[in-house]
């Protein structure tokens, strides 16, 4: 088959093995899949990915110097299926699903792995078992947001944020910013309160649900977040705030979409006491923090990566029942040879979020 | 009065002027005092509590350049009270109390605040309504031991660990770590699984009710806690944990007592997927640690510090009650011109767990 193939550290479009579906797998074209950011990282920093699979001492998700076919926010048509399955689904039913399969040998990460290539090819293997039908009446181009926003999702679930009692700031307005204020507006919380170098960015968070939209050049996010939840607390002193004499104020949930060092730092300088931080941006790079700052607030960090896959099912959902209106996100749509140019257009905040790639093109 | 005082970067013994007791506080005489952790942190470290209040944007807690009477792990008796007080105990009754002190102005911290000089004095000035009355039968040197077993009270309480589904870890057994021992031994959990380089702090953890202790130069305290929750468990590949199919285990939920930088990236390195990380040791420097290793297991990290008032009088209760028996970790009494050495000995963790000072002795 035709993919868009990232080799020796370049994405070139080149003919590799057709994926040959073992058990319990089903054998699908790729109609549409989005770039992720992850996928970025993947491809610039796969140095950090194998120092850290070293640390962690665990086998690296792939190996950099074979040929690896990114792509996992795919929709899918099935084509036919391997041994010991239950074809769910008759030939040409469009799917989504969690980009992972299930072998003798554990899990593995398709579009991140050398052994599953992803939705930048024409072809791919999946798990049966994981496959969603995509609702009829729902975009190919719609469903193909389905997984970036369940990152968002499983973020927002998992930082059990109470909108009776807590207000939002989302700190980056990429793609897994815009999915966390998804979320958030699914969830009811708010005001939303987003911050974003990028004055494009900042429209695509107006769009998603974004209640106040913040520039940190001009603004601090953190004294915006606290003039619209409290506009008469001046702060106080830290001691007061710890004895609980600063009056009584929403608690602060930050969700980090940024993933970049000194990030988590900013934050914890910045938050209100006892402010919850939810890590979703995904650095790969040492950071630095100080942990005192952190301690006389007693603020909280929880990391967060992926989604469950009822958190999936739930986005696949709203944005096909309009919940959820992709449209404004998606900036573009290019054929499988426009992946690497795609790459390079990412770099910029000001024109793209999400660009899908149709790999039956071109 | 006479006081060992902090002047200039060294202990001495001196007169100081006497407090007075201003609008709501009473005049004390401290009769013991215990020597804390965080009086070497900020004896030693002045600049970094400096450098943080400036980059919080806070007033330090104290000016190093003038005289600073330490001592908020005090046990003190009544002599007499300031305007507008209600005189709730008869002179001589032996009190404890948060070090703190409310003025007009806010908050201040007794013992680490120029204004309010702390136990290694002769006398104190407290905010009455703070005071809790020692109660008959308990010894003044184990009723000293309410405020750092108050911090082990809070971390524990603040980590709302579940006894039925997490299995706690305690890293360094100081006295902040067999603080949080006690605590966890009253809340019903367990093994308690703790780990330190020192075979005396080894010993003081069995005493405060660890059933697991570690010496990390042998073994890895994450894997003698797998073992002992998890015996068949071998850990599997990250991505089988991140889908659920390492098999049921209890939660972990990791107790940081040391604070010093590369613990918490040590801890985040070797902890099980979802594990809980409680960050109870103060950790005044900057600390490094890499997110991507945090992010795939979904790490949260708690930080936490002090107590509220409730834990604060429950402690007071459980030490009365035998409890919590302090008496393994009392390792010595000196009297006042006794603390500059005692702040030197206490830097040898095989010897000393927590040495009182008796300011009514020379």
């Amino acid at each position: 088959m035709r993919a868009a193939v990232c080799r020796h550290g370049k994405i070139v479009t080149d003919i590799v093995p057709d994926p040959e579906p073992k058990e319990g797998e089903a054998l699908v074209n790729s109609l549409m899949c989005g770039i992720c950011g992850t996928d970025l990282h993947a491809f610039k920093h796969s140095d950090q990915l194998m120092d850290a699979a070293k640390r962690q001492g665990t086998s690296p998700m792939f190996d950099p110097a074979q040929d690896l076919v990114f792509g996992h926010e795919y929709v899918a048509e099935i084509i036919d299926y391997g041994p010991n399955t239950q074809g769910r689904f008759k030939a040409g039913t469009r799917v989504v699903s969690m980009p992972f399969v299930f072998t003798a040998t554990g899990a593995s990460a398709v579009g991140l792995s050398n052994a599953y290539p992803g939705g930048y090819g024409e072809k791919m293997a999946l798990t049966e078992a994981l496959l969603m039908e995509v609702p009829n009446g729902l975009s190919t181009e719609r469903a193909a947001l389905t997984e970036p926003m369940a990152v968002g999702m499983h973020a927002v679930v998992k930082s059990r944020i109470n909108p009776k009692e807590e207000v939002p700031l989302v700190i980056g307005c990429g793609p897994v910013g815009l999915a966390v204020i998804a979320a958030l507006k699914i969830k009811g919380a708010g005001p939303i309160i987003a911050s974003d170098f990028s004055a494009k960015r900042r429209e695509f968070a107006l769009a998603m649900g974004a209640d106040i939209v913040v520039d940190p050049a001009e603004n601090s996010p953190y004294k915006s977040w606290l003039d619209k939840v409290s506009p008469d607390n001046d702060g106080g002193n830290a001691l007061d705030a710890a004895m609980g004499l600063g009056g009584a104020m929403p608690g602060a949930v930050i969700y980090e979409c940024v993933g970049v060092p000194g990030v988590i730092q900013d934050i914890i300088l910045n938050s209100t006491k006892d402010a919850r931080i939810i890590v979703v941006g995904a650095c790969m790079l040492t950071d630095n923090f100080e942990p005192w700052d952190a301690i006389n607030k007693e603020l909280s960090l929880q990391f967060v990566v992926a989604y469950a896959p009822e958190e999936f099912g739930a986005c696949l959902h709203h944005i096909a029942e309009g919940e959820i209106n992709v449209d404004p996100i998606i900036t573009d749509i290019v054929p499988m040879d426009g992946v690497a140019e795609a790459f390079t257009a990412l770099a910029s905040p000001e024109k793209h979020a999400k660009i899908l790639v149709n790999p039956q093109l071109g």
